[in-house]
């Protein structure tokens, strides 16, 4: 750290935050459909993984995946990305991030609770919970995606093992 | 960005995290009734505009809210305002930002479940789910609030409307 | 402010991202178990504060818990942490962060429900819901954390009592 300049330690502090606002767009894309965050966001080759072989390869593959009659008819249901705090290593013009995704649709079955000032709801429920690693690497246009691997939180080990990853 | 000085550009990251603190204190100024976090947080004249012709304008109508009745009634009863990471695009002297909001509440009728190291409780229940839309502007005192959207990602097209803006 | 230097500002931006990657570690490591982080994110004489009497002194008796029979029970079950954005306050040498943390598991009891494109599942459940304290020193090896208290959001007072610290 202390051999560094200035204009690297702030172009450090500028990746994590590049980074961090590539991973925070991602739920607004998905929820609205917009195919044009993907096809920035990922390298041409740029791969995505979600397990049980469901992948796409390449940013137009993946921008696809949003504008499918499927996922079309989930946003027209109530369709909630909601991420939390990344952990993210920039290694030079190369980096990682971890983060962890719930995927919320309304809870059509619930029955109503009133909570004051609140309003009155059936609430919302957490359908899919993954665990993300993100890798990315610097280009002349920004931070892209090269491979994204999402894996469920539901005792399976592979999202075990894609969180230790991290360290 | 080549053409910015140092100054300029860690200007630019010291803004985006101030916004990322004004968001992060939102929740805890909420579950605790803080007005003062709202006063401080939003221009005199500024908005809360929470859909279905419920709003607030300005700093000392919006910081009143939290001390209702209603509302307290709900801190009462458990109250959880959730955030996710923001995403914050920055325009000289404003800035817009679009986040997630869960409000969490006790989930009180739900059967007990046990997790091992982790107690036994009836959970909690996602009772709203919104997207949001900041708008900011920076004053002497720092940013501030102009106008902050609520909308409920309930399938409406309402939300849809609000979190394409940040594209 | 403005009295600062550039290399000041710039410190107090490094700092603040550490304390975020600090917190932003903690979900991965408690989801599988990986002691190092605790050893290492903890001062050696750092406290975990869980309340109900259930604490944990010193790095070592931190790191020990994610070793656990039970803990690891809840691993092999389904075990998902999941922080939002936290409000970080820096003041010199030492911080103090207040986060939320939900502790999500598989809804093993619910019936399934299909969301296009997104698959069938039973979905998730939050078990727990609980707002942080962090309490950090800056040390020759980074931020440590001296102090984390957690209290649940139940509508307890304890929990309202710490966030309100915040302000």
């Amino acid at each position: 750290m202390t051999t560094q300049t200035l204009e690297q330690r702030l172009r450090a502090v500028e990746d994590k935050l590049a980074i961090y606002q590539l991973i925070a767009s991602h739920p607004p894309a998905a929820d609205t459909g917009t195919d044009s965050y993907y096809r920035d966001a990922f390298t041409s080759d740029g791969t995505v993984d979600l397990g049980g072989g469901k992948a796409a390869n390449g940013n137009e593959a993946i921008a696809s995946v949003v504008k499918t009659e499927a996922h079309q008819a989930a946003i027209a249901g109530g369709l909630c990305h909601f991420t939390g705090l990344p952990r993210v290593t920039i290694n030079g013009d190369t980096a990682t991030a971890t983060s962890y995704l719930q995927v919320i649709t309304p809870n059509r079955d619930a029955p109503a609770v009133d909570i004051p000032g609140h309003g009155t709801t059936g609430g919302f429920r957490i359908h899919r919970l993954g665990a993300n690693r993100w890798e990315l690497v610097r280009t002349p246009d920004g931070w892209k995606v090269t491979r994204r691997t999402l894996r469920q939180l539901d005792g399976s080990p592979e999202a075990r093992d894609l969180l230790k990853q991290a360290f």
